[in-house]
C-alpha cells in the first residue's frame, strides 16, 4: 500500500486537465515562434515577397503537421480524462510523462523543418508521435486496471479506446517506416494518416 | 453513422474552452516578442530614445490591430460556445482549425510588419481575419444543423450570429481590397472596422 | 438599447477569468525569456560566472519588480471580478483594454533593464503601472453604474476598491515623478510602495 | 485586523489553480526552447546529425532534470490546495512567491546547460529547488496557523505534507552537496532523489 503521501497526491483530475490544456497551447503556439519570414533587406518587390514565403514551403509543411499531431493527442487525452473518475498519483506521473513527450513537438518540428530530406529528423519525429501514443495506452491500461473508469462508461467503450491508439500507431509506424525508401513519401503517409482521423470520418459516416 | 470512438470524442465544451484561451491568451502575449527596441548601443540621449521608438511605428500598429483583432474573434467564440449545448468531434475538430489560423496571428502580424507597404503582406494579414470568420461561421451552421444549439437559446439569436460574421466580413474584405489603391488606406479602415466592432456600439447605443 | 448580438456577447466570467489567467501567466514567465545569461565563452572560472552574474544586476531588478507589478494587478483584477455577478461585452472590452496593457509589461521591463538610467525608460515603465490600474478604475465604476455588482457586496466594499486604486496610483506617481531628480531613487520609490501592498499589510496587522 | 480591502482581495482558490497551472505549463514548454539544435549548414550526413544531436547532451540532461522538478511542484502545490478550503491574500502572496521562483526554472536551466561543470550553475539551480519547497513549506505552516485547511482533512494528512517536504529538501541538499566533490556526481544524486519521488512509490508499493 502507498504511504499516507502518495494516497493524497494527484487526485484532481482539473488541474491535470488544466496543466495539459496550457500546455498544448503554450507549443500549438510556439511552433509559430520557430518559423521564419523573410526579412525586408532580402526582398524588394511583390513578387519576390511570394517567392521568399514559397521557398519556406518544408517549414509550413512540419508546422502544419505538428498541429494536427497535437490536435489528435489533445483531443485523445480529453476523451480518456472523461471516462476517468478520479486521479491518483501515479495517473498524474504517467500524464506528465505523456506531456514531457508534448513539449518536445516544438522542437523535433524545427529539427524536421531544418533537416526534411533525412532520415534521423523524420525518425525523432516520428519517435514524437509513437511516446505520445504509447503513454495514453499505459495510462488507459493501468486506469482499467486501478478501477479508475467511471461506472457508466460503457464496457465497449474501453475496448475502443486501445483499438484506437493501436491502429493508429500501426498506421504511423507503417508511414514512418517508409522513409527507408523516401522521406517525402513517408511524411506524405503520415500526413494523410492524420487527416484520416482529423477529417475522414465525415466522409465515411455521410457514405453509410 | 460515426463508429463508437468518434462518438466519445470531444465531447468537453469546457476543454475546448479552456484551450481555446490558452491559446488565445499566448497569441496575444507573444505579439509583443516580437516588438523589437531599440539597444544602447545606438542610442545616446533622451531624445534619441523617443526618436528610435518611434521609428518603430509599422510594429505598433500591427501589433494594436492584432489584439484588436484576436479579441474580436475571442469573443464571437465565446458568444457562439456559450449557446451550444454539447460538443461533438466533428465540432471540436471545427474549432481545432478556427484556432490554428488564430496561431497564425503572431506570424501574419510580423510579416506585416515588417512589409507594411507590400499587398502581399496585407493579402495574408486579410486572409488570417478572413480564416477564423470562415470557421466561426462553419461551427455555428455546423452546430445548428447537428441540434447543438441549447434548446433555451432564442430563435433570432441564431440568424444574429451568422449576419454578423457576413457583414463584419464583408466589411473587412472592403478594407483589404482598398490595398490596391494604397496600403495605408486599407490598414485604415480594417483598424475602423475593428474598433467598431470593439467600441462603436457604446456610441450608438447612447445616440438611442 | 444595443442590438440583439451586443445583448448577447461577452456574458461568460468564467472564459474572461480564464483568458486573464493566462494572459498574466504568460507574461510572468515571458519575462525571464528576456533574462540574459553570461555565455560559456566569456567565463573561464566561478569566480567569473558570480561577476558575469552580478554585473546584469539592472534586469534583475527590473524583473522583480515587473513579477510584483503583474502580480499586483492580477490579484487586484481577481479581486474586482469575485464581486461582479454577470459579463457584458462593454465590461469585456474594458477587460481586454486591462489585458492588453499587460502584455505589454514584458516590453517596457525589456526597455527599463536596457536603458535603466533614462526618464523615458522609466516614464513609459511608469504608463504601464498607470494604463492598467486606469482600465480596472474604470471597469469598477462602469460595473457599479451598470448594476453588475453582485448583490451580497457590502457598500463600503465598492468606495474601497475604488479607494484602493486611487491611493496606490497617487503613490505610484509620485514614485514616478522622482524620476526628474534621480532614476534609482524613483526605481526605489516604486519598488517600496509595490513591497507595501505585497507584503505590509502583514506588519500592520501585527501591529493592532 | 487586515483593512477591508485586504480582508475581500486573494479568495479565490481557482484563480489562484488557473493562475499556477497557466505559469507551470509555460515554464514546462519554455525549457525546449532554449534547446538549441544543430543548423542544416553544420551537417552533412546522417551520421553528423546525430552526433551533432549527441553532443548536445548536457543541455538534454538539464530540460529532462527541470521537466521533473516542475512535474514535483506541480503535483506538490496541487495537493496542498486542495486541503485547503479557502483563501485569503497573504495565501496568495506566498503562492505568488512560489509562483515567481517557478518562474525562473527556465532561466537556472539554461545556466545549468550552459555551465554544467561549474558549482555555481549548480548552485544557483539548487536555490531553484529550495526555493519553491521553501515557500510551499511556508504556505502550509501559515494555512494551519490560519485555520484555512479543509475540515474533512485528517490530523496525519497536516504532519505528512511537512515531512514530505523536510525529507525531501534534505535528500535535494545532500545531493547539492556532492558538488563540492565532482558536479556530475551531484546532478545523479538530485536526478535519482527526483526519480525517486516520480516513480519509486510503485516499486515500494509493489513490495508490499
Amino acid at each position: 500500500m502507498p504511504n499516507l503521501y502518495d494516497r493524497i497526491q494527484g487526485r484532481s483530475l482539473e488541474r491535470l486537465a488544466a496543466l495539459s490544456d496550457g500546455i498544448f497551447a503554450v507549443a500549438m503556439t510556439l511552433l509559430v515562434l520557430d518559423l521564419h519570414i523573410p526579412t525586408a533587406s532580402q526582398v524588394h518587390s511583390e513578387g519576390e515577397l511570394f517567392a521568399a514565403l514559397a521557398a519556406l514551403g518544408p517549414q509550413w509543411i512540419a508546422y502544419g503537421m505538428s498541429f494536427l499531431t497535437l490536435g489528435i493527442f489533445w483531443a485523445g487525452q480529453q476523451t480518456q480524462l472523461s471516462h476517468i473518475a478520479q486521479g491518483t498519483r501515479d495517473l498524474t506521473w504517467i500524464h506528465l510523462g505523456f506531456l514531457f513527450s508534448i513539449t518536445f513537438m516544438p522542437l523535433s518540428t524545427r529539427l524536421l523543418a531544418e533537416f526534411i530530406a533525412y532520415r534521423a529528423a523524420l525518425g525523432i519525429y516520428w519517435l514524437n508521435i509513437f511516446l505520445p501514443g504509447a503513454m495514453l495506452y499505459w495510462s488507459w491500461t493501468y486506469a482499467t486496471h486501478a478501477s479508475l473508469i467511471k461506472a457508466d462508461t460503457p464496457i465497449e467503450v474501453r475496448g475502443s479506446i486501445c483499438r484506437r491508439i493501436l491502429i493508429a500507431q500501426s498506421l504511423y509506424a507503417a508511414g514512418a517506416a517508409l522513409c527507408f525508401i523516401n522521406t517525402g513519401a513517408s511524411i506524405t503517409a503520415i500526413v494523410l494518416v492524420q487527416l484520416n482521423y482529423a477529417i475522414a470520418p465525415r466522409l465515411g459516416r455521410q457514405k453509410k
